[in-house]
C-alpha cells in the first residue's frame, strides 16, 4: 500500500485556490491513501467565530456538502486515491476543527477535533464524535489532529479499536509533535501519518505563527520512516505494508495491548 | 531538592556485596532522593522460579523484613535521604519483581510491577498493587519498573494521582526506553528519573542480555535534563524545582490533564 503526505502552505481564506493547488500536488504522485493538513483549505489563524463561520463547510449528508468536501471527492475519483483532510466544518451554530477521510465513493470518515490547541478554544466547538476506525479495503484507519498527538489516550483508543495507521492531519507549531510520533507508533505498533504545513500566518496582532513543516511517517517499531523539510512544500509516498501494524508483539511474550492493565489505570 | 540515580553493574546473586557498592556510592553524593536500578541487589536473569525465590526478600511488615530494605533503610537514615530501589520480592507462595521507597523512618512507597518484560513472565507473579503516590516533604512521587514505560496509562495513572515525580528504577536492554522517556515526562509535565543497570549477563544459554546504561532525568518540558553514558557505571544529582511539574499547563489555555477528553477515550 502506497501511503503519504503533502506538506502545503496554504494562503489564508484563499479556500478554492488552496484546494485545487492540493489537489495539483496529489495528481503527481501515485498513491492509494494521502494525509493533507489540518485547515488545509482556509488556513489557521481566524480572526473570531464569524471568520471561521465565513470559511466552513458543511459535511454532513450529500445535499448540503461544501465545496471542499465534493471536490475532494471528485479528486480521490479520478486519481483513484483516498485522501484525508482536515477543513473548518459548520454545523447548524456549531463550528469544528474537523477532518474528513473521502474516497471514490464519498465521505468514508469523519472527526471533529477533540483536544483544541490554544486559541482555538475561543473559535471552534469542541468534537464531539467518537474516535472511530475506517476500512480501506481490508486495512484499517483513524483519524485525529494535529494537538490530539500530546494525549496517549487518542492513538491508544484508535489502536484498541483497531486502526493499523494514524491519519493525522496537522499545523504543528511547537516542535515536541514530530519527535514525539515515534513513541505514539511504537506503543501502540500502529504506523502513522502527520501531514504539517509551512508558511507563517500574522493575521491577529502580535500572534505570529510559523508552521514547522518537518510532516512525517513512522512505523509500528518507532522508527521515522520519513521526515519533510521544514520550511517548504514537500510531498512523500512511501510503499508499506500495513499488516506488519496486525503485529502487536514487541517481544514475543509481551503484546502491547493484550498486556496492558487496565484493572490497575485509572481514567 | 536535589534528586538523582545511581547507575550500577551489579554482579548476579552477589546480593551483599552489590547493596554494600551502592550504598558505597550513594554516600559520596549529597541528595534528598535517589533512584537504584530494578533488581538492583540481585540481578536480573534468574534460571528459574527457585533461583529468584532463593535471592527474593519479604518487604512486607517489619519483623519479617529481609537484609536489603532494612539495609537500606538503615543507610536512608546515616545518608539523610529517601531511595528508591528495585528488588526481588517473596510474599508467601508468590515473588514479585518490586520496587520500595525508603527513608530514614522506614518503607514510605512499594510496588510491584505490573508489566512483566519476555521472561519475566515466567520467574514472577504480576504485580497486584495499584499505582500510588507517595509524599516526602510536599512532593509527590509514583514508583513504577522499567518496561511500564512503553504503556502511556503508567506514568498517565501517576500524574492523575498527583506524582511531581516518577521513579522509575529499570534493567532496559531495549533502546527505546531513553528516547521515550521524555513524551511521558511531557504528556504528563512531570519529572521522571530513570535509573537503569549497566553490565552483561549470560547466566541462560544462549541469551546474553546487555543492559544500556543511559539512565536520566526528564523534566516537565519533556527536556532531558541529564543522560548518563552506555557501558559504564555513573551517577548524577540534579537539583530541580519539584514546583514545575505542579504546573500542567502546556499553553495558557491548555492543561496537560484537564483538556483530557475521558467521554471519547476507550479503556
Amino acid at each position: 500500500m502506497k501511503i503519504g503526505f503533502l506538506q502545503t502552505r496554504p494562503v489564508f481564506g484563499e479556500t478554492g485556490k488552496n484546494v485545487e493547488g492540493a489537489i495539483k500536488g496529489l495528481s503527481r504522485l501515485e498513491a492509494d491513501l494521502m494525509v493533507l493538513p489540518e485547515l488545509f483549505n482556509s488556513g489557521y489563524q481566524f480572526r473570531d467565530k464569524a471568520e471561521a463561520r465565513g470559511l466552513a463547510e458543511e459535511i454532513g449528508e450529500d445535499i448540503d456538502r461544501g465545496p471542499t468536501v465534493k471536490r475532494l471527492i471528485e479528486a480521490a475519483g479520478d486519481l483513484n486515491m483516498f485522501i484525508a483532510a482536515g477543513l473548518p466544518e459548520r454545523d447548524g451554530k456549531k463550528i469544528y476543527n474537523s477532518a474528513v477521510l473521502v474516497g471514490p465513493n464519498g465521505v468514508s470518515g469523519h472527526y471533529r477535533k477533540a483536544h483544541l490547541f490554544a486559541g482555538e478554544k475561543k473559535i471552534f466547538n469542541k468534537g464531539d464524535m467518537p474516535f472511530t476506525v475506517q476500512k480501506i479495503g481490508k486495512v484499517r484507519v483513524g483519524l485525529m489532529i494535529c494537538f490530539d498527538w500530546l494525549f496517549p489516550e487518542v492513538t491508544r483508543t484508535l489502536a484498541l479499536k483497531g486502526a493499523d495507521i494514524i491519519l493525522h492531519p496537522s499545523n504543528l507549531v511547537l516542535p515536541n509533535c514530530p519527535d514525539s510520533m515515534p513513541v505514539r507508533s511504537l506503543e501502540n505498533r500502529v504506523f502513522a501519518v502527520t501531514a504539517n504545513r509551512v508558511g507563517t500566518e500574522e493575521r491577529i496582532a502580535g500572534e505570529s505563527l510559523t508552521f514547522i513543516g518537518k510532516s512525517q511517517i513512522t512505523g509500528p517499531t518507532g522508527r521515522i520512516l520519513h521526515r519533510a523539510p521544514r520550511g517548504r512544500a514537500a510531498s512523500c509516498v512511501l510503499e508499506i505494508d500495513p499488516r506488519a501494524a496486525r503485529d502487536k508483539h514487541i517481544t514475543p511474550a509481551n503484546h502491547v495491548l493484550k498486556d496492558r492493565r487496565t484493572d490497575l489505570y485509572e481514567n
